[in-house]
């Protein structure tokens, strides 16, 4: 039997190159995505673009009202903030941080992967470009592994337990966009702005637009996504 | 300041002691009870209920829309069994088993607990009624509290990460009972059952209820809840 993962999919650049990856590896994929309060549905059309592009067994859209908690920019009226420089993305968990998020949306992966019986769960955490995130650090990653292995159906019955994969946590943006590009991903369909246009450009901007302009231009290659303005042209390293 | 605590609350026996608990140890609680596509709104009424009599600062009820992943007979059309011996309650995990629901009912109460900046979550597990739930287990929640220690702001910026509760987990139905009765919990206002009628009453039969009236009769009380039937007269131990 073709074994089968659950890939949480947000139709951003990672999601979408970590379900890219998973399919490369032969799984057939449960990919999961929430519908959480984002401000804009452009990410869920990017993610059911990405989906239908790389091909899953079935696509889970999960309502998930996070917004009824508060507490972060992506999910209030809050400002993104814009055109930050390194020094400052790097100086501490930024307003868009949303409370135990990755948490959360792991534990549903986890549900998922009961119901449909997968034993991977792919999650397209970056611990390099993780903007300063708690809940994208490997050690994070490593206590949820071991919470997942005590938390299901097998950890009492047997079997193989839950395994998380999460093969970007050491890549920098430009080698994930080289893997993905490697394997065919189309990242013009993939969406990663904080506060896109309702028409689904990107700002350019915030911190998710500069760290993946940056990553373009670090493989000399232009972002197919669309912008608001013409992102700076590419540079070579 | 006085110390705030979220507290898990489904309205039934143990998670209104554990607010109870909660309550008496000088927390400012902030209870939270899921709408999960439970069959019956019975639980939620219970809640409130429960939530008003013991007082709270705020009873937040968010959505969840764990019956979209189906897994359980608590969120679908499945049967819910009736009439288990001991043995048969004993024998591996029921049909009413949630895939990773206190995985998921803990991951989002560790997010409110950073909106509200509580410190402490409290939980009404026990591990000696559990019915076989993996995740009712001590070493499931020594997991998730070095989860919970990693996941949020405190990991990263400093001061004291969220502690995990769980006051019931070595108690039995029977002692539960008497801690809350100490505490003046009126138990007519919690709803246990898996498969209540639509006016509230408890069906006496399912798992749930067995376990339920077991401890007030082990107590020598009568369950002041209401039963579609009258419950057999308690038994002195």
């Amino acid at each position: 039997m073709t074994p089968r993962a659950v890939v949480l999919l947000s139709g951003g650049l990672d999601s979408t190159t970590t379900l890219a990856l998973a399919r490369s590896q032969g799984f057939e994929v449960h990919a999961l995505t929430f519908r959480y309060g984002q401000r804009h549905q452009v990410e869920l059309e990017a993610a059911r673009a990405v989906a239908a592009h790389l091909g899953v067994a079935r696509h889970w859209i999960l309502p998930l009202e996070l917004r009824a908690l508060g507490g972060s920019a992506l999910t209030t009226e809050a400002e993104v903030p814009k055109g930050r420089s390194e020094a400052e993305r790097a100086a501490g968990i930024p307003v868009t941080y949303v409370p135990a998020r990755n948490t959360i949306f792991l534990s549903l992966a986890l549900a998922l992967a009961e119901v449909v019986d997968a034993r991977d769960i792919f999650i397209g955490i970056s611990a390099v470009d993780s903007s300063g995130y708690p809940d994208c650090r490997p050690e994070f990653l490593a206590a949820f592994q071991r919470l997942a292995h005590l938390a299901t159906r097998a950890a009492v019955e047997g079997g193989r337990p839950v395994t998380l994969q999460a093969p970007l946590l050491h890549l920098s943006k430009a080698q994930i966009i080289q893997r993905g590009l490697a394997l065919g991903v189309d990242y013009g369909l993939t969406r990663s702005c904080y506060d896109p246009t309702v028409s689904g450009a990107a700002c350019g901007a915030c911190d998710a637009c500069l760290l993946r302009l940056r990553g373009f231009a670090e493989c000399g290659l232009r972002d197919p996504a669309p912008y608001c303005q013409e992102p700076p042209p590419p540079q070579g390293q």
